[in-house]
Formats: C-alpha cells, sequence, structure tokens
C-alpha cells in the first residue's frame, strides 16, 4: 500500500547514473518548454505573466514523490488555462488561486473516495469534440495579440463578434511578426522530425551524422524557446530606441512567489471601491468549474499516462491523489490549476526521462528564471506568445479522427460534432456535460430497446415452438417493449413459446413484475411458456414475485418432457373441474 | 391509420342493446362516483369546488370519440390535482387552465412525434415511492379540514408544520364528523366486497341472493355518493336552525361554465391593486411542471389501460393523443388537468361498461349537477369531503409491494424509498424526477462495469488457452474497465487469449479505439488474441479503426489452425529479421 501510496518508494533505491543522465536531459530540455509555455499560458488563463511560471516550479518537484508516472510533467496546460479563464470570469488571479485549491482538493476527493470512473463517462468522441472545441478557442483568444487589437468575451462566438468590432484598429507590425512566428514554428517543427536514416536497414550511421540528427531534433524541440529568445532580442534593441513598434510583455515581477494561504476572502480595489469578496461569493462565482475543472484536467492527466504506458495499467486513483496534492502545494504559491501536458510529456518521452526526477530539474529552471531572468522578459513581444499558442495548439483539432470515426460509427461522429459545437457556442463546461448527456442518452436508449431474435423450433419429438431471444438484460426502461413484443409474437403463433434467457445477465423488480403479468397472460390463454438457460440471480428475482408459476429449464432436449408434464398437469385440471 | 386514431369507428358499427345497457348502467355508476371526487378533488388542486365539475364532464365526452380503452372516465384525479395544486402555486385557476391547456398540448405533441417511450423509463419502484407519497401529501393536506384549522404549505413537511402551528384550535364538530365518515367509508368499502357465496359449487344462486349481492354492491361503490347526500342533508338541516358548528363547502355557482378561451394573460386585482400576469410569465411560474404533470397523468392513465387490458397491447400513442386533446378542450370550459383515474375506472370495469361510450351518460349527469344541483351541494360539510378523500387515497400508499420487491431486488425498495422520500420533501415533480435520475445510474452503472467470465481452456490439441466472456455490450464507461481486466488476466498468464463476444450486442467507436490498444499491445508481447463469436455489426464497427490485426473465428474448433498459422507468420518475421 505505502508503495502504491508513495511510488518514489518503488524507483529510488534502483536509480543509477543512466538514469540521472536521462533525468536530467529530459529535465533541461522539458524547462526550456515549459518557460515560454508557461508565460503564453498565463495570457490564456487572463492572468499577468508570472502566475503561469508560479504555476510551473513546485508541482513537478511534488510529483517526484507522488507521481507514477515517469513522463508527466505537470504545469499549466492549455485547456486548464482556457477553463481557468473562463471559471474565473475576470474576477483576478484571487479566484485562480482559490481554483486551484479546489481543482486539488476535489482531485483528491475523488481519488481518496474511488470516483475515478466518473472519467469513463466520457467517450472517445467527446473528449475529441471537445478538445477541438478548446483549440479553436484558444486560437480565437490569441487572434487579438496577432492583431494587435483589443478583444473580450468568453465563447467562440462572443470573442469573434467582439474582434470584429476592433479589426480595422489592427496593427501592421505586431500582425506582421505574429505571423512569421507562426510560420517559422511550423517549418521548426517540421525540421525537428527530419533525421538522416541510414542507406541500407544494416548500415549504421556516423557520429556525425548521429550529432546532426540530435541537433536537428533539439532546435525542433526547443523551438518555442529559440523564438522567445531570438524574439526577445528584437524587442529588446527596438526598446533601445523608444518605444518598440509592437506590443510587448512588459514588467514582470522578479523573484519568487511568497508562500502563503491561498485567499479564502479578500478585498479587491477598484478605482478607489474596496469590494469585499467571501469565500461563498467565490464558490458560488465558480460554480459547477470546482466539479469540471479537476475532471477535465485529471483526465488530460491520464491520458498522458495511457499514451505512455506501452500496454501496462495505469493506477488512475494514484494519479488523482498526486495531481491532486500537486495543485493544493502550488495554490500556496499562487498558481492556477495544472496538470500533466500531452506536448511537454511528447518531449519528456522523446528527451529519454527515466523516472519523474526528471522534474527537479524542471523545477530548478523554473525557479532560476523567476530569480534572475525575469528583467528579460519585458521586451517578448506579445504576438510571439501568441504565435507559440497558436503553432502549438492548431494541431489539437482532431481532424485526423473524423475519418477512423465514421468508418467504424456515424452516430459517435454526430455527437463529437454536436459536443465540438455546443463547447463553441456554450461555456466550455457546460459544453462538454452536454456532449457527455447525450452521449448518456445512447446507453439508456441501448438498454431501453432490446432487439429480440424469433425463431420457430422443432424439438426432437416434432413439436413446434416459438423461440424468442433477447439480446441484452432485462430492466424498466425495457421490459414492457419487451412484453408487448412477446405477446405478439406468441399470439399471432398459438404455438408454446420459449424464451431464451442466454443474455439477460441482469433483471429488476420492474422485470419481474412483467414476468409475473405475461406468465399469468399465458396461462389465461393456457399457451406453455417456459424460460430456457435462465441465470440463477436472474431467477431470484423473477422468483420473488412469482414463484411458483413460470418453469425454468437448463437444457433444450427437456422441452418435450416439460410439454408432456404439462398437458399432463392441464388433462387433470380438466378433470378436477368436471 | 384512421381506425387507429378514431377507435369509435371499430366498435360503433357493432354497437347493439347489450352494449348500450351496460354501458348506461356503468355511466351513471361512475357519475355516483365521479361527482362528490370532482368537489373533493378541486379542494386537492386548491381551486373552487366548481372547477371539480368543471373538469369533469367534457373529457369522458370527447374520449368517446378518440378514446382505446373502454374502462377509462377521464376526469380529475388525486394525483393530478395534487399536482395542480403545486405548480399553480397560489396563483388561481386560470393558472390551472393554462396548465390544462399546455398538458393536453405537450400531450399530444408527444403522441404525434412517437416520445412514449419516455414513460419506460419510470420504473416499478420509482412509480410506487411516487404514488406513496402523493398519497401521503394529499391526506395531510386534508387533515386542516378534517379539524377545521387552517394551514398551507407546498410539500409535506409545510404542510405538517403549517399544521402543528394552528392545531390548538382544532374545531371538535368537524374532527367527529371527519372521523365518522372516514370510519363509515372503510365500513362501507369492506361491506361492499362481501358477497353471499353458493354452498357447492354446483349450486346457482336465488334471483334474492343475486339480488341482495347486487344491491351490496352498489352499497359499496356508490359510498361516498351516498355519504355526500347524507351529510348534506345534515348540514341542511342544522343551517336551517342558522350557523351550523361545522364548515360546509358553501357558494357553488349554478350552471354550465361559460364556454371561452384558456387565460392566455389576465389581471387579477388582489386587494384594489391591479397585476397583470403576461403568458410568459405563466409559462415561467409552471416551469417545469409543463412537462413533468402530462408525463404523470398519461402514466396513470397507461396504468389504467394495462390494469383492464387482459395480457392485449395498450396503444399508448393512441392514449397520449385522447388524453391530450380531452385535455385541450377542457382548457376551453375552464378546466384544470384530468386524466384517467384507477379508482373510477375500477368502478366502470365493475360496472360492466362495454365501450368508452358509457362516458356520454358520466358526462350527462355531471351537467345536470351543475344545472340543478349545485344551490345543494353549499350545505356539504368540508370534513365530509376530507373524509373521502383520505379513505380513497390511503389505500394508494403501497405498502403491500414492500415484500415482494425485497425478496425479489432490494436495491429496487432502497429506490422506491428513496423516491418517497424525495416526494415527501422536495416538491413532488423534483421528487420524481430524483427517482428517475437514480433508476438511470443504475442503468449507466450497469453499462460501466460488465462481468468478465474467465476461464482456462485445453483445444482439441491440447493447447491452453484463455477464454474471457463479458457479459454485455463494448461501450464507452466500460471499455477501459475491460481493457484494464483483459491485461491484467493475459499478463498473469502468458498462453493465447480468446475474447467471447457472444454476448456483445453493440459496441462503439471508443471501443474500437480501445480494441485497437489491446491488438497493439498483444502484438508488441507476442501473445496471440483471437476474436471469437464477433457479431458482424461490432466487427464492423471494430474493422473501422484496425482493418488487418484482429482475428476473429467462429468455430472453437478452428482455434489451432489459428495457433499453427500465427506462429507460421511469426517464424516467417523471424527469418526476414536475420
Amino acid at each position: 500500500m505505502l508503495y502504491k501510496r508513495l511510488p518514489i518508494l518503488n524507483w529510488l533505491p534502483r536509480y543509477n547514473s543512466e538514469c540521472a543522465v536521462g533525468d536530467l536531459v529530459a529535465g533541461i530540455t522539458v524547462g526550456l518548454t515549459v518557460i515560454p509555455q508557461a508565460l503564453a499560458y498565463a495570457n490564456i488563463a487572463g492572468l499577468s505573466t508570472e502566475y503561469g511560471l508560479y504555476s510551473s516550479f513546485l508541482g513537478p518537484i511534488v510529483y517526484i514523490f507522488l507521481g507514477s508516472c515517469k513522463d508527466v510533467p505537470v504545469g499549466p496546460s492549455a485547456i486548464s488555462a482556457l477553463m481557468t479563464f473562463q471559471a474565473i470570469r475576470g474576477y483576478g488571479p484571487e479566484y485562480a488561486i482559490m481554483l486551484c485549491l479546489l481543482t486539488g482538493i476535489v482531485m483528491l476527493l475523488m481519488g481518496l473516495f474511488g470516483l475515478g470512473f466518473l472519467l469513463d463517462f466520457v467517450s472517445g468522441p467527446v473528449a475529441s469534440g471537445f478538445t477541438s472545441a478548446v483549440a479553436l478557442i484558444i486560437v480565437t483568444s490569441q487572434v487579438k495579440d496577432i492583431l494587435g487589437i483589443k478583444a473580450s468575451g468568453n465563447t467562440f462566438v462572443e470573442t469573434w463578434t467582439s474582434l470584429f468590432k476592433d479589426i480595422h484598429n489592427t496593427q501592421g507590425w505586431d500582425a506582421m511578426l505574429g505571423v512569421v512566428c507562426i510560420a517559422v514554428l511550423l517549418i521548426l517543427r517540421i525540421i525537428g522530425t527530419l533525421k538522416i536514416e541510414p542507406n541500407h536497414e544494416s548500415e549504421e550511421l556516423t557520429t556525425v551524422q548521429k550529432l546532426v540528427n540530435k541537433f536537428v531534433w533539439l532546435i525542433g524541440t526547443a523551438r518555442n524557446a529559440i523564438l522567445v529568445i531570438v524574439c526577445g532580442f528584437i524587442g529588446y534593441s527596438f526598446c533601445l530606441n523608444g518605444e518598440p513598434p509592437f506590443k510587448v510583455i512588459g514588467h514582470v515581477p522578479q523573484g519568487l512567489p511568497s508562500v502563503k494561504l491561498p485567499p479564502f476572502g479578500y478585498e479587491s480595489n477598484n478605482n478607489g471601491t474596496l469590494t469585499t469578496h467571501s469565500f461563498g461569493e467565490i464558490i458560488s462565482n465558480l460554480g459547477s468549474a470546482i466539479i469540471v475543472v479537476p475532471l477535465i484536467a485529471i483526465l488530460e492527466n491520464i491520458a498522458v499516462c495511457k499514451a505512455f504506458a506501452n500496454g501496462k495499467m495505469v493506477d488512475a486513483t494514484q494519479e488523482f491523489i498526486a495531481i491532486g496534492i500537486c495543485n493544493i502545494a502550488n495554490s500556496f504559491v499562487q498558481a492556477f490549476p495544472s496538470t500533466g501536458s500531452l506536448s511537454r510529456s511528447a518531449v519528456n518521452n522523446a528527451s529519454g526521462v527515466r523516472t519523474p526526477l526528471g522534474g527537479l530539474y524542471t523545477g530548478i529552471l523554473v525557479i532560476l528564471a523567476l530569480l534572475f531572468f525575469t528583467p528579460y522578459f519585458y521586451y517578448i513581444p506579445k504576438a510571439t506568445l501568441a504565435g507559440i499558442i497558436i503553432a502549438a495548439v492548431i494541431f489539437m483539432v482532431e481532424v485526423k479522427v473524423v475519418k477512423p470515426m465514421w468508418r467504424s460509427k456515424k452516430s459517435d461522429l454526430l455527437l463529437g460534432f454536436a459536443t465540438f459545437i455546443a463547447c463553441l457556442v456554450l461555456a466550455l463546461e457546460i459544453g462538454i456535460l452536454v456532449g457527455i448527456g447525450i452521449n448518456m442518452l445512447f446507453i439508456l436508449y441501448h438498454a431501453a430497446r432490446p432487439k429480440i431474435t424469433v425463431e420457430k423450433n422443432l424439438s426432437k419429438e416434432n413439436t413446434e415452438y416459438l423461440m424468442l431471444t433477447p439480446d441484452r438484460c432485462l430492466i424498466f426502461p425495457s421490459v414492457d417493449y419487451v412484453r408487448n413484443l412477446v405477446t405478439k409474437h406468441s399470439l399471432r403463433q398459438a404455438i408454446p413459446v420459449v424464451i431464451d434467457c442466454s443474455h439477460i445477465y441482469g433483471a429488476d423488480y420492474t422485470a419481474a413484475t412483467v414476468i409475473e403479468i405475461l406468465t399469468q397472460d399465458f396461462a389465461a390463454r393456457d399457451q406453455p411458456l417456459f424460460f430456457y438457460n435462465l441465470k440463477p440471480s436472474v431467477c431470484a428475482v423473477f422468483e420473488g414475485l412469482c414463484p411458483k408459476d413460470f418453469v425454468v429449464f437448463y437444457n433444450e432436449d427437456h422441452i418435450d418432457q416439460l410439454l408432456k408434464d404439462r398437458s399432463y398437469v392441464r388433462k387433470e385440471k380438466d378433470v378436477m373441474s368436471v
């Protein structure tokens, strides 16, 4: 149990120099990715830049002790940032920090109470529709920085409406810089995948060729960091000659955040008027986000774990606990909700990470950035950060699943599309709930409308009988439907009826009442009715209501005997009533 | 089609004198039941007495043309009256009339759009819990009239709280009269079931004995009418000598209601201040009742039809349309929502009704009452009406289902109890929705957690393999769970694995993705994985994603051949990679 809940105990004793090198390289590479991402994601969350960095250093360090998946670099993700933005509705960083605490607590509680199964109710199509919508909304949120204009709004539609109102103020320099940044990133992304291949399978690469491969890969992986540094220098050189022609990030407070309790209540000063925000108010303003944000965040994290599990099982409960505690800890250093991000974990994995200890170096790198580099962040153009975000998230629009989904199940494609639209038009959390709701209706419909196979069979002694085989379990929404079908078929052909219960794995009281009525109806018509292959558990449910009247058999050969017994009983009855 | 939608065309051509006698007797007997019920139910609905009568004459006449079930006497029922009371929240009869119109429209639309399946989602336990709660709430609502005190409140708890506040004002006369009425009614109810039985089965009853039986039955059936008449006389004689010592109904407007459009908007005069109620306001105040009231009302009606269907199928769609149009028509004569009531239909059936034409006589009787008898209704004591209601509805508390439910399925008993409590504590419509919601969770849980049987089998050629048999369909909430189980068992025993898909009748895209991952995992481990008895429809879903990699077979004898083929492929691969 202790080994399960403190996974560090499993790998630390076996830690060796090879692991150390792998973790160091991976940790630093991830660090180079996480710093520009942190700046950009803070922008998505609608917070000032430093909060992205505050969210990025403690999580990976806490995760070393609790995390069960070596590839997860805990930190802000595009999805968590966007959900935070929509949840705090412009109320400022205090709300984001409280959301971080509550997210952590909810995750931890879900882990402790085994509520991880809730994630099972988010199906592939719903997740794809949601993620694609998130990507489009994030792109939308960044367009204003690319164009250097002003815009606001919570949903996709609102933001675009707002954008079009101010589009005439488009700034040429910002727009040019943004477009160039996106182009450069996309090109570097492609370059990063290039490799010198050996001419024949048997040939080995030379050391130089290997080094070139590594270098090209590094350029591709660190493209965000490279772009930020280059554009930062450009911004700096413009600033030396006065105001730059494009918008820059501006002042980022230097130093680590002060460690303090999350703001359970606070006063905000809005142009001289003091407003008090009580704990209850914060909770009620955050609303359903308190449940939905942790669910979505942990969903992303589990998806990361699964992607790199290589067929091994993912301990979802442990991840709930680990990410939950990371977020709780983070809320003491003024962070917004974070989780394992898919883009960074791919970098982590490709950089050869061996254990969660890689997170230590990532954390140290972010701390160093906070201590020493923040003055230089001043000069980073806003359009560059927007470009980094856009170039990353457009690949989250899951166009590639459309074709297999169409081939596999068309209704699932429709569902995915419905979720996508709902997430764009409504708030994200409502959108995904709509998708999940529709999907649950599928299940309910499945339960309500079983298929029944009707066959006319001949027994060994050449008696004709009707074999009715429902293909799934008998529970309340389906029983009237089944009863009607059985009645229809058995009225049409007045021969003995056998209900094949092989596929009926469960039943309830409502089913039992209907079986009771069915047996009574058949008895009134004097038509034999037998139940074949009824599972003992289901039989117990039926017997609670109609103990005597219904006949079960388990061997098809017995049907002749049953028919004989039955006519014997009937004859005896006739004799008695004479 | 026309015959289906106008059921009168089926029976009218075959109508004969025997039918006419049966319908006349039944129609009048039901009329004698419906008049006191109408007075009493108006009281439950919180409306003045005449509205009960307004609701009782047009419905049965319209139903003659459209109704598919001869035993249904359309009119106010205890449940519909209580739902109306809770829905209109003291806003007055205009709201009740609009609710009647909307109820009718919603029913009609549901019938036309085939939404009758929604009723399937109200299971036996939920219905029992709901009905029992309704009965207790109605009893509660009548206690104030029995005791002659004042009380208000919408839910069970509120009403009892209010009752206890005014209990010191209990009026002796009212209380005594009420208790005596209840006792008389219960005794008459028992007397009504007594019968002179022949001594031997072969003996026939004499004509006198038969007449005595009929008379006793009539006394039992018309007990409400008898009591109302007797108590009305008592009230009248007290009134001759001044104020009676108990409360009486008071003035009931004489004559038929004026036929007019339902009040889409109206002005109310509250102590001199005029308030305007717009259509939108009425709709928003009625809220979810607009959906729940028609559903519950039609549910009661369908239950009535089923109870007297004798194993024949009930045309639910036609009932939706018929009761819907009855309510729409009723809303033009200032009625509140009505439906087929179980108590009256039992009387109807026992009185020998043959066709829905019995409703004509019931309707005429109510019209006569409105035209000529309303002055006499003045003297009916309120406690008598309350007694009639209580003596009727206490039998709606379904204590008798507790034992079979306990024997059949204990979780269903819990569910029924939960619904019962929810209906008492919350508003009725919320209470039943809570019950339905919990019940749906059962289905979702069923879908999410299939059982998997694990067997180690020997093939004909003595190869060991693992046979895994999931017992139900593979859809999104269960697939990860199934994948984990399959992985766990197949890792433990590194032998070929066969997944028996005999019980899998459906799958979706999410299942296909997981099957794809499973086949990849098995391929990576070089462990054979086969699918046995996969239905073609399910196979098509899987093949949308993983067309080549997964092997299906339909004959258990083939497994040896499959294993041989597979090792052959593997050997070839090995040769190639050397």
